[in-house]
């Protein structure tokens, strides 16, 4: 049995809809932002970092997306998430997914949570101005270079496809044109009318 | 045969260390960072993102620290250098590496290269400030939560042990008080005593 610590429209969607694809026993429990749960003890004890998602496994605790849709993928080898017996082929995925957290999360984290990076007001309305620039260079990448198609890694559906899909949930918001990004829009389209994830987006924001 | 291509003073190190734990038959090919030659198309059709590390396998080319890592240990598995068929306690070690690369190395980052998130120099200057208070909040976590000891992940040498010692360079230079983090300068002096690490060392500051 599986602990899920999610919060509505956070990168934790991708972790939601990969067990949901991996036909694990699991509970999704929320965790409101609006409310500052995850900076309460409660929740700074299953994760000190103060930050979704975090997953309760029998084994113990995991944090960070890449780390939880790998073990997801490992935990459950029917669901046929990732590659997991073929180094180099893993390492593709992990690499596209170690991308969507360092460099693309991060651009983005630029518009909401500059506070994290400088503490004037100047600076974080700065950062803010150039979100749809920098959240749109990796975007022009992950189009032109990164996604395979018609899955991210091509042929096969991966957990790199519910982490880019998460990700571009936001692309509107930060100020990129959808326009210039057909691949990522028509993945992003074809990701939304999966069962699998309306079920986790009806649950998010239910 | 593999090539990874580096820079000195980078996060490159870690792999460089990693690859020579590994035993692996490879060379190392320095890029120059006061030459620009990661944005000039020769390195830029080896790696389109334009940054180090990057890594030529005779199945291709792979970027990203954690997941370069991840590939060395399990394309390499007599050196045992991570857990690769126990899905917990290798995403235990995807976690804490995902830690290093989206977190902290994020949060050091600020302090050379705000123009990737703002454009004018007063909030460069503002990230640039709170440099030491945003990495010395991330070592915190890891001298108090994560870093296990001896070893980062306990007992047995892994991966994140050589990107630890090489996020770990940079702590005086990020404004970050040593004497604060005694388990993560005992690491990094235990690492920095190692073979394997004063090899790697000794070829990238030659």
């Amino acid at each position: 049995m599986i602990t899920l610590y999610y919060a509505a429209h956070t990168c934790s969607l991708a972790s939601h809809i990969a067990l949901i694809d991996a036909r694990a026993d699991f509970t999704a429990v929320r965790i409101s932002f609006a409310a500052d749960e995850q900076r309460q003890p409660p929740y700074l004890a299953i994760n000190p970092k103060g930050r979704v998602p975090a997953m309760v496994t029998p084994r113990g605790i995991l944090t960070e997306t890449p780390a939880m849709l790998a073990f997801i993928a490992q935990s459950f080898p029917a669901a046929r998430l990732a590659p997991v017996g073929d180094a180099f082929a893993f390492a593709q995925v992990q690499a596209f997914n170690s991308y969507l957290c360092a460099t693309l999360h991060v651009a983005h984290a630029h518009r909401m949570r500059g506070y994290r990076w400088a503490d004037d007001a100047a600076a974080i309305a700065a950062m803010r101005r150039k979100v749809p620039q920098a959240v749109g260079d990796c975007y022009d990448l992950i189009e032109r270079d990164m996604l395979k198609g018609p899955w991210v890694m091509g042929e096969s559906y991966t957990i790199c496809d519910p982490y880019l899909f998460t990700l571009a949930q936001w692309i509107e918001d930060d100020g990129v044109d959808p326009t210039r990004l057909p691949r990522v829009i028509d993945h992003r389209n074809r990701m939304s009318e999966r069962a699998h994830v309306r079920r986790a987006l009806a649950e998010e924001l239910a």
